[in-house]
């Protein structure tokens, strides 16, 4: 059970609180993303420091390494990991689907082999609730099956009717518990009618938030945002709503305004190991020869420590280099870059100028350009 | 121009101080090295926080990239990497014979071909002082040859007879100022004979302190004890004396005992980085399947943020996993390792005790046992 309370609205865009049993996380909120029990390069301490409430472990990597039962033996993830805010897992369908092989599915759940070491496993809707309790996720995702972009409509129907029947059963057998919650995912591709199909689905069964699924596939952030405007308004209003896996700043920005509450995305932490920087101009490579002797930091308003105490310079001497702290510098910055612009969001919806906000961010910084 | 102090003598074993610009640092020192403008994996801060007072900096690598003339234009290293303590910066020699190809080597220097990109590159005494002068060196170190190990005593003797009268020629091109100074190093092999005739050179020209080059090459720890019985005797009193690229903890040990104030490695930091831990008791690899369930710290009497927070077990996963993090939590541990044994050290010197600390440690941990 989770305690959810909307602050403020502007029109669809809502400013809230989501309580759980490892604090409260203000919303819209970002999830930087923790997927092996590490965001990558940061200690834990830093991605508190970067503002983040709140992040996101995945079940997949987890139960094949070390396994959610050892994680369980070592007190849990947030014990294991030193992170003692809230834990997002997500349900481990999607990496299924995209990083394991020689996958069956059938009506009881998956069966694959792992991508480490080719060991057969099999998630089912129960096996991957009892991870997750096993994990001690603060939010547990249901189970669901996701399908390529763009499949068929009957097979993205079939297959959304199959994930609808597995929230039931993943709600059966969820662990519920003070400060825990499950949250169902809904599907339905770029279909209205089957998003309104899945949404009335799992509200049927109930669930502590929503998630929207199937999202951030290629579609394009036209589509994903027309296909926002049917499905987030017409989830409960007093649940959180998660678009999962987006995405680029001007995603949220988009989203936020179409009344979505949760973000996750593994692009900020990334495009720090690889040398993107999201900053208040635009995107920067840092690899680029036009930084070598630049005295400027990555962005002259941000506050973080990358860009107080480094120049371009040196963090294009870092990256050339090939050295681990150019990683960790430039993820530091581009976490707290999207922690920042959580902070400016929840702001301007409290100030009743999100709109303007929205705005003035999408003429800045549409199509998220490259410097 | 350097002050250095001897506050404490226990027979040959130093407790000193050595004042340089960039602030005072405590002997005997360990200098974490920091190649290319960076303790690899950790940010300096961090590095400070473990107690190191002086970094070491490679100008062979420097000079390559990003160039000194660029780290000047920076201001300096201290400021381009963020490391506002004194840096040490060795003088390339010894690099370009281990890392470069194709060298050739006369009186005037050494032409050599760059690891990275194969550009051809000279390195004099005189290029060497300037290099160093640009990054701002605290202490630059006098341009040497180093000659592969084992090697006929005429060609080691030659060698060292040209290092000295590249000793000179660094003297004469060394720009002097307030707080920073320049180290000679004794050359000579394991030949007793030429080791005094290369300190009775160095001495006749004069340094700010005097290093011990040649040693570490693989010689093995008794010979190198041997070595340093009769060299470190032999050097003046009265400035600090540096043993070059060591070395092990019971190196160390045994080589305050011979008179040794300051010393440098990449073992704690590299070790940190393949997952090879140094604990109070012994060395163990983080690796092993043993410490896949283990819940106690790497070392339970070490108060660095691996220790306090991490069991073995989640090292063993971030291990596994390939993390970044492991690297950085173990870099940490091992480099405050050294800053413990280097605190412990001054402090027995100070106690009068330091030859029963040296006896208990070796008996201890001679050899560097494996766990």
């Amino acid at each position: 059970m989770l305690k959810f309370q909307i602050k403020n609205t502007q029109k669809n865009a809502r400013r809230g609180e989501l309580e759980t049993a490892h604090g409260t996380v203000q919303t819209p909120a970002f999830m930087p993303v923790g997927t092996v029990g590490t965001v990558k390069a940061m200690l834990p301490e830093s991605v508190k420091q970067t503002g983040a409430e709140i992040i996101l472990g995945n079940t997949y990597h987890l139960m094949l390494r070390p396994t959610a039962e050892r994680v369980a033996s070592f007190g849990g993830l947030h014990k294991f990991m030193n992170w003692n805010g809230p834990i997002l897992t997500d349900s481990g369908g999607f990496q299924v689907m995209s990083l394991s092989s020689l996958r069956s599915i059938n009506e009881d759940g998956v069966t694959f082999q792992s991508h480490i070491n080719g060991a057969k496993h099999v998630l089912t809707p129960e096996r991957s609730m009892e991870i997750q309790h096993l994990l001690d996720a603060n939010i547990t995702m249901a189970f669901d099956e996701c399908v390529k972009f763009p499949s068929p409509k009957d097979v993205v129907k079939k297959s959304m009717e199959r994930s609808m029947r597995w929230a039931q059963r993943s709600k059966d057998a969820f662990i519920d518990r003070e400060g825990y919650g499950l949250f169902g995912i809904v599907q339905g591709g770029m279909h209205e009618d089957l998003r309104k199909e899945s949404i009335k689905a799992l509200t049927d069964i109930g669930f502590d938030g929503y998630a929207i699924g199937g999202l951030a596939v290629g579609e394009g952030q036209e589509i994903m945002f027309s296909v926002l405007d049917y499905t987030a308004p017409a989830l409960p209003t007093d649940k959180p709503r998660y678009l999962m896996g987006v995405g680029r700043p001007s995603d949220i920005v988009g989203a936020v305004k179409r009344g979505v509450d949760m973000f996750d995305c593994v692009m900020p932490s990334r495009s720090g190991r690889t040398g993107q920087a999201f900053t208040s101009h635009g995107v920067l490579n840092i690899h680029n020869a036009c930084h070598r002797d630049d005295h400027s930091p990555l962005d002259a308003s941000c506050d973080c420590p990358c860009c107080k105490n480094y120049t371009r310079g040196y963090m294009h001497h870092l990256f050339k280099a090939g050295e681990i702290l150019g990683s960790m510098l430039l993820t530091w910055h581009n976490i707290r870059f999207y922690q920042r612009l959580m902070q400016d969001i929840r702001t301007a919806i409290e100030e009743n100028r999100f709109d303007s906000f929205h705005d003035d961010f999408m003429n800045k910084y549409q199509h998220d350009k490259k410097m």
